[in-house]
């Protein structure tokens, strides 16, 4: 990042993009170490609520499927998608266990506030996740009561799930407790770009797991603004490019993608833990492998940093050494 | 920053700790390639309007010449203050140039939101800083009209001071525009450390230099709840351990203190932008100097991070390189 004539900050981190039998296309930096994925493996901690018969059962339809794998900003929308979600198996808002924040969205964060209202935990952006949980425990006839929690079987399947599509063993010593209390287990960069190739494409996956990953990622593609917000970077990516990719963002600088025709996964962490670095980075390598990302993600592309009053005082950027490893990618596109 | 059992995220990052004279008690990481000081500095920006004899002339008080050192909150004791120090120079609010951002303060920005209002110009946290530059510009007889930009007396001045202060001279090459349309002026660490050791103390300044030096800091300390806001680093620390430390942080990862009685002065650079970085180096930093730091900053020495449900998640905490070169620090207090 640049300011004048110098460089301001830095962000380190590493990225990988493997195919689903996991060749590395790109691999820089650390793709071996494992990192917390957060909220990016989100479509995966729904595959159980599909794959189970518990989305049939209770008759979910898409834009239900595509909230329950999405970072939402807590619009209207939103809300009610979670709700009618809830609705159908027959669960209340009391039960969600995410805790409580004010919604990403500023509109329904001012609305709350002219309404003299506090958020409570619907406007989670997790909501969806945890409803989805909540539906697939009561499909299972297990009690929902601490389905949040890393030995009920509702996350003991979730990190079955994890660990076959991405293809390591996942145990307590991987697991780290997420903002919104469910566990969240560290897998190698290379190991979830892999994964994130067999979701989207389906590649190396069979069956239920199979019909199941495709219908989430139709779902996310086809409701882009339910997965995460207006303005945000997985709905302008998905409205611009779906069916094409299949993005999903989470905390930390995590930033993982799909990218179905091409059979391909990406994987992005910044060390320190920021979206500005993650998402530069995945929209530098979107705009080499995706026809037309290079015009939906150009103001993220060209990482322009306005002032206050408007002044063009910086630049985000790509290192020399991203700038052409991500050049280097058109080959697998071939 | 750790997660579970594994580090989730990293923050590298440069540390000098100087005396008056530029010796090095510390210098960990890069502390001579120039880094963009931004807000820290914003009290010897304020150095023209005290020397000058623009703040005696408009009969400025110890409290607006805290707030022109402010990274304000945008609470209404910052507001009244700012138009206060506007008043007394018979300026107007419309003249600031810093642009508009909603209030630091979520109380302060909620009661604009309910009271169906947007922020203006005042609400900026740098609005206390600009109002002193327009006061040192009218004092001195020039058109304050474009005051903000690199070419006009006031910034000029500005640029002098900072250069003179640090002992290192400051071209053109060196600057940037900050968020708030002023210049800011690149400098090494080991020079802005030494600047704020001179800053605190008043070793190596002389005469009107000196007095005004002297001043700002006191007044800063004396009103911690006017630089910064209620919970911020700042305000904690200065309420905490005045007249011991003078503390100020800037945009993307830099905090600065002033040490007076050890004739110390610090500079931190976070190399991501990061505050979560630089406050904990700098609360660590003064636990080792400064008696009763670990008590006023334990809670962000200890850097417990709680999630949504308020559960343990993880950690922040220093590398082994910083934990012990603070431990080594302790030497510095004999």
């Amino acid at each position: 990042m640049t300011r004048g004539l110098l460089v301001e900050s830095r962000h380190r981190g590493a990225v990988a993009v493997c195919d689903a039998d996991g060749n590395q296309y790109l691999a820089l930096g650390d793709v071996e170490t494992p990192a917390f994925p957060r909220s990016a493996v989100k479509a995966m901690q729904a595959i159980p609520l599909v794959e189970s018969g518990a989305a049939d059962a209770f008759d979910l339809d898409d834009t239900e499927l595509a909230i329950s794998c999405a970072s939402h900003s807590g619009d209207k929308a939103h809300l009610a998608t979670v709700r009618g979600l809830l609705a159908k198996a027959r669960l209340k808002e009391a039960q969600l266990a995410c805790g409580v924040h004010w919604p990403m969205s500023e509109r329904a964060s001012e609305e709350l506030i002219r309404a003299g209202k506090n958020p409570s935990a619907i406007h989670n952006n997790c909501s969806g996740k945890h409803a989805g949980m909540l539906a697939t425990a009561v499909y299972r006839g297990v009690d929902p009561t601490g389905y949040e929690r890393p030995e009920h079987v509702v996350q003991e399947d979730i990190r079955r799930v994890l660990s076959e599509i991405c293809g390591v063993p996942l145990d307590r010593h991987d697991m780290g407790i997420d903002g919104c209390s469910v566990p969240t287990f560290a897998l190698p960069l290379a190991a979830l770009a892999a994964g994130f190739a067999r979701l989207g494409s389906g590649k190396g996956l069979t069956g239920a797991r199979k019909e199941a990953a495709g219908r989430l990622v139709r779902a996310c593609i086809a409701s882009p603004a339910l997965v995460a917000g207006e303005g945000r970077f997985d709905t302008v990516v998905m409205r611009g490019l779906g069916p094409n990719v299949f993005s999903k963002g989470g905390a930390e600088g995590v930033h993982c993608a799909s990218l179905p025709a091409l059979g391909l996964g990406i994987a992005v962490k910044i060390d320190d833990g920021t979206k500005r670095g993650a998402e530069h980075v995945l929209a530098r390598l979107l705009s080499e492998l995706v026809p037309g990302a290079d015009r939906v993600l150009q103001s993220r592309i060209d990482g322009e940093l306005r002032n206050w009053l408007g002044l063009k005082v910086g630049r985000v950027r790509p290192s020399p050494v991203l700038a052409s490893a991500a050049k280097s990618l058109s080959s697998a596109k071939g």
